[in-house]
């Protein structure tokens, strides 16, 4: 089956998409907030003739799936746009700039959505030709990902990736120059671990050190054996960072206090070293706290996994990519130590996760994510749609 | 000139002394409040035939000061009570018990304010054979002493200690037992001061600390490095207390924080101590900041010198004690290190500070002072007032 | 110019390569001191028709140099062997185990120079179709690099390198499976450097620490703080290790020492990490040492830098790989933390470095090098000698 | 019976004191080594009548042991003087300097032997009148003592304290001004304790960290957290002091070392502290060893316990020293942190050890004990034979 021109559709539907992420732009919602959002895509997606439409998200009410259900027998795959914005006082000066107050689009999920859309659109045209169904999910909540994600949501709400084969889903990314595709075989991004310790001691008067069992010390000893971990105990060649956030203990200058918390994150690209890093920090906090006649408490949460790519996926959206991309600006990467909750479904099932450079220092479009000043290079939205439905169409024609 | 029967006169008063000890601890007022209280007093003294009784401590409405002018020439001595109650919500049950909810005599300045104006009384009576004058000062705001010193508003106030040759005062003590008199030559209770430091590093991703310079490890080999201050720096034969009562930094558990905040006390006997102390504090928080490219900020406060007894005036006091409190119960007390803000008067002018042991288990009056259950044994009222007057007449009398 | 068959050749020449390496394992000669293993090594070159066959290396007797001219004019390609066995006693029990006590090839030098030997012949062989030159390096010392780098003397040596465009080495490698050629692009094995710390403090007696500067928790601060930069200054996504190896200071238990030493080691793949590893500790030792009154000096040696192969070399050595070992038993390796003076050669001119797997428990060979009963896998070596004869053939036709 | 005029005979008999001393200045000889010294003092002892004159220490040859029985009945006193020098190379330029290379009087001790024998030949003229009797004990090695305690050896060896009611001993004391009597009840020297930890790990290449327990990181902690028994377990108002002499650990720099050794001192005035200082270290190197995966050994020793006077004898002491050295001069004196094996004999039998002061810069007798320049004021001689000759008869006549 002759794969459709996408790259050649998805330029006469720019404008289109243009005005999908710039709607959106304007009408940013928070986690799990998106309500009109969710009611926006899902007009759309019925419109263009998606079938099973549904709003919602495990008992909550935003999110949407959709499928487009080929007139050939076949696979199933799944492509995912993320919809949340964040809590940021948007800055950029944009005619069509954050019409809601302290909400703005400073991550690219604008751009996710409307280029996804885009996608569906292409894909509808194609129907009678595809093999197999495409599932089109727009899942609330990935900036609150090391909360409450979204994506742990809609997995759990069984119906998104029920008989899914493979899912494929894509960044749009700021620090990787516009016009190049980003891909990478194996962990993409990383997990992201909070870990909370309380260390009680006894506390006491400032003056009488000799009758308290002071747990600041203990602390301080605690943060530097952290330091180990990733000095001395993981291999050298495996990436993993251990840091703390917060520090809190006591309330008056003369008061050795009784409790000492500390809390931090820990990312890694492989389980078995998050594994080790929560052992790692039970160890370390229970025997130096013991040395200083303290106790120990450990809350270790695993928030995200990493974000681990099929290869085979991988390098078949590579090679999607370069007829869209061009083959040499088809890039591989290496990985991020941030996180993102597309790995909830790569658990479950293959599939890949892509970065979209977007970022161009003349357009103004290379300002970090999550800044006030982040926007995206729109000229990179049909390149991503017509992406995406090269990806799945290849995938169900393989 | 013989020196009057205190001891038994004081017997003879015990019973308006326990009512006057017993009228304050009902209608406590805390530092800076003591209004009605020094109306009391106020009257008490005018009543006795005190001279130049006066209320009011250097623009501030409380406190009392007032003379009992000799009939023979001679120099002239202070005594001094504190008059303050604390924020404790009392739990002794007492038939006396505060009236005044969450604010408590917890400390035993209820049975100072009462002894002092017992020995007032006493020298009252015997004023035609009093050679100089004693002057009486009845100081706010001892308990605040560490942010709002009280005797530091009565030095600076100059009418109180003008022309004054010596000061004396008691402190009722439950960690001593009833009926012993603990005196010391020297430094008798510790300096306090206080100290804060800032880390200011660069803060960041806790994904990515290469991107930022970390100050919680900075803070945690600060606190580490601080132990060497008594462990290395003083010498050994000498007493001092570096403590740390306050961690603060950062607020999420993915962010490394821009800040930390360390504050603490520090105690010594010595000013030199006190000097070193700040120094070392500065030198280990700027270098161990700049090892971590930090930049470390000070701010040390002294806010109590040391209370350091004049040997002759403490030996004075304990001769005057052994036919109050019999030879076998004045006992040479080992300092302790917490703080009293008499070191004001002593920094000015020769004195000595007495502890009036209070504590007796049968009684239950050996609860740590500042506990809701803390009580004073009444019994060491009239023994406590007759030990003052003594003092004053003694050195009149040299 | 089609390629001479040289697995088909090598596997012709099996026993007379196996007996090489016997050879050279029955007399293992020291760093340096390969006196007769260059003799033979230069006899045996002579003979085949080498050309220029020169022995000693910068004024040492050791080491061989030698060409092999082509028939057609064309480049100059460089293969090395390193030559220098270990102070290992031998506990093989093989009947051709070391003839000398206490020095053994525990590290496969041994076979590096029989597959050398096997290249040499072949090409030599098929000279007459040779387009341009091969030089032949059999290097001295490559197992004291890091104090006295036979590369570096090799590569100072002027006549060795000069006029070379490329070079190729190979390590038979015991971790990596019998029949695996191990390649990869970019950096392959770590440098090497080494550091000394010398806190200068001030000693005195044990039980007068106020009347020193003692470096002791100095240094223990140190130590702690060195951590900290693998785990908070080097990127994550990146290699870096450092170690300490030796804690030097005082000598009696009751005096405070002067002075404390402290050695180790760094790694790192990147020359920019290096740097930034000698300033850290240079900024760490001198801050924590001025926090502690001492005064730090550092002394940083670069023993050996990073392997880094050319991406294109590595790719033609791979390729060239497939013929022989087989596509499926090429395979890119990551990089190690070791170090190899081979690094200094692809400082001045590209080139690839390779494993050739050796491990096989079945044959008992895979004992970790310098391991008493380290011994190869021989029927890899004519493979070897095949692909370094391949790699050079195909260099030479690019 | 009235006392001897000590005074005065002393000084009649001060040259032959002076003589003695420069005698034994002249002749050196090191712990457990004083023969000829011993052999001159028993021959001197038994000229002038002393009687049971006996030589050697348990086992050992040297050391002295001698009565002076009075003419009354009475108790049994002892005096002690330590006998042995130093292994220093004598830097003075005496005319009497130290005939033995590399051995040298620089502690004082040929003083302390002078004046016992200036005491004996007093108390033995006075034989007629003394009550009970006098034994005198030459002590050998109190020099070594943190190692082999002369004063151990003499306690064990049995007769020498057999039925002694108390002892007296004197130390000539440079940083003590010349005519001062120095004298303390209660703890007057330091105990000295020494311990060894030894952190094993899991050593390893520098290189691979992971694959090793790292005892360096441990130690570093272990010295960190061994500063908090002083800074934060020691009552402040008590005296303690922990020290680290040597560190000790790998020899390679690129090898992480499986153990490291490190070695201190204690030192405090109560064996409470002792024994909790020995348990703090315990509870500190096997939590932090644990945290670090290492395992901790200690060996902990008690080399000499703290010299602690009797505060009966101290006073009887001091004032048997107002009529020699005048009332002003004698003078409470704060403890020091050194050791002195006289501690064993207060262990079994009340008694009092006092510095006779003897620090006069104009005389050059004010450097450090121990220093190669280090003398005497030999004018304080016959003061600190009257003062022993004065301890004893006023204790048995009490």
């Amino acid at each position: 089956m002759k794969t459709p021109d996408f790259k050649a559709r998805a330029q006469e539907l720019e404008s289109a998409v243009v005005a999908w992420r710039r709607h959106f732009h304007s009408f940013p919602e928070l986690s799990f907030d998106e309500v009109k959002t969710s009611d926006s895509i899902a007009a759309a997606l019925s419109e263009m003739g998606c079938e099973n439409v549904a709003v919602g998200t495990r008992g909550r009410p935003t999110g949407v799936i959709a499928d487009i259900v080929g007139g050939l027998p076949g696979r199933r795959v799944a492509l995912r746009a993320d919809i949340d914005a964040l809590p940021v006082a948007e800055g950029t000066g944009l005619p069509f700039s954050s019409q809601r107050p302290g909400v703005m689009h400073a991550c690219g999920h604008d751009g996710h959505m409307a280029m996804l859309l885009g996608t569906a659109r292409m894909l509808c045209e194609a129907k009678a030709r595809l093999r197999g169904s495409v599932r089109l999910i727009f899942q609330p909540s990935e900036e609150s990902a090391e909360f409450v994600q979204g994506a742990r949501a809609v997995v759990e709400d069984g119906r998104a990736l029920d008989g899914m084969d493979a899912i494929f889903g894509v960044h749009l990314w700021s620090p990787l120059p516009s016009g190049v595709l980003g891909w990478r075989a194996g962990p993409m991004m990383a997990c992201s671990d909070s870990w909370t310790v309380k260390l009680h001691g006894q506390g006491g008067h400032g003056a009488s050190p000799h009758q308290t069992h002071d747990p600041t010390v203990a602390a301080a000893q605690l943060i530097c054996a952290l330091q180990t971990f990733v000095s001395r105990e993981v291999n050298p060649l495996k990436c993993a960072v251990l840091s703390t956030g917060v520090m809190k203990a006591g309330g008056a200058f003369n008061v050795i206090p009784s409790e000492v918390e500390l809390t931090g994150t820990a990312r890694s690209f492989e389980p078995q070293i998050s594994r080790d890093c929560e052992a790692f920090i039970r160890r370390m906090a229970e025997n130096i706290g013991a040395a200083f006649r303290c106790t120990a408490e450990l809350d270790y949460r695993r928030n995200l996994p990493p974000t681990v790519n099929d290869p085979a996926m991988a390098r078949l959206g590579a090679e999607s990519g370069r007829g869209i991309f061009g083959a040499d600006m088809v890039r591989e990467v290496p990985p991020t130590m941030g996180g993102e909750d597309f790995s909830f479904y790569l658990e479950k099932i293959p599939g890949a996760f892509f970065f979209i450079g977007c970022g161009d220092a003349a357009k103004g479009t290379d300002w970090p994510h999550h800044h006030c000043k982040f926007t995206i290079d729109e000229s990179q939205l049909c390149k991503g749609a017509a992406f995406e439905a090269a990806c799945a169409w290849a995938f169900l024609n393989q």
